[in-house]
């Protein structure tokens, strides 16, 4: 196997513009961009993703992560948080994290009128799984590992 | 316990500027100030760094981890990096990643003028070891939990 660039411009990264969300969802978040650096260097303990988050699109539905921690660092144009404690700000060269197992659900909006670019950080397991405060969603529940369930347990 | 703040401006973190290189490693280093976003938000499974190298300094001696993947995003300034292939200039944007297991040491240097500005992004992992590739320092091996010691087994 040829051994993996070290260096990377992540400018020259094919970026991933799909989402795995069922519909409603989906076009909730699309248009959105996500460059995956940690695999392109084939790191397969933590993903790190370079996403550029259109105007009036979420990040995600707010979610919370049973095995994953996540950590969110702005570069440019800002971001709302959405969790418990209402909503929040970020501008660039700031960061919001969130440990494994805090049930408390978060998602950013892009208010702006410009695209919004940021790194998502977390850990990889494949013990997670993911549940979502509002959205009719699961993520990884036993019996349907990789996929996308209803809460009533019906997969999309 | 009160919850962890879930959003952060790292200027107004503490830097720790400190290291826990022996000499004549540690003066390579140093000065630098290293901002633990990751614990910041009581992260358990990733490490997070805002790292600020000066002129003239190390990131560290040229290293590998046995079972922590490492991603490197340059914020600001240059970083020149040392592996095996030679020297490779980041420039802000650019990044490197380093997988778990991979016998090839790495370091970032600070050749310019001007202080350079880094995210150190790894997973967390206890069973974690550290190779030297060619300072005198081994990190938590067996029956040295948690310290350096030299290629012989003598702790510092």
């Amino acid at each position: 196997m040829e051994p993996k660039a070290l260096v990377l411009d992540p400018a020259t990264l094919q970026p991933n513009c799909s989402s795995g969300y069922p519909e409603p969802y989906r076009s909730r978040v699309l248009p959105r961009e996500k460059r995956a650096l940690g695999d392109a260097f084939g790191l397969a303990r933590i993903g790190v993703n370079l996403t550029t988050l259109m105007p009036g699109k979420e990040s995600s539905m707010r979610h919370w992560h049973t095995h994953e921690d996540e950590l969110v660092y702005v570069l440019e144009g800002e971001l709302v948080l959405v969790t418990d404690a209402g909503e929040q700000v970020l501008s660039p060269g700031m960061c919001a994290g969130f440990a494994a197992g805090v049930p408390d659900g978060h998602q950013f909006l892009n208010r702006s009128d410009h695209p919004t670019v940021y790194l998502e950080i977390s850990n990889r397991d494949e013990a997670d799984s993911v549940f979502y405060s509002e959205a009719d969603l699961l993520w990884n529940q036993p019996g349907h590992p990789g996929r996308y369930t209803r809460r009533d347990g019906t997969p999309y």
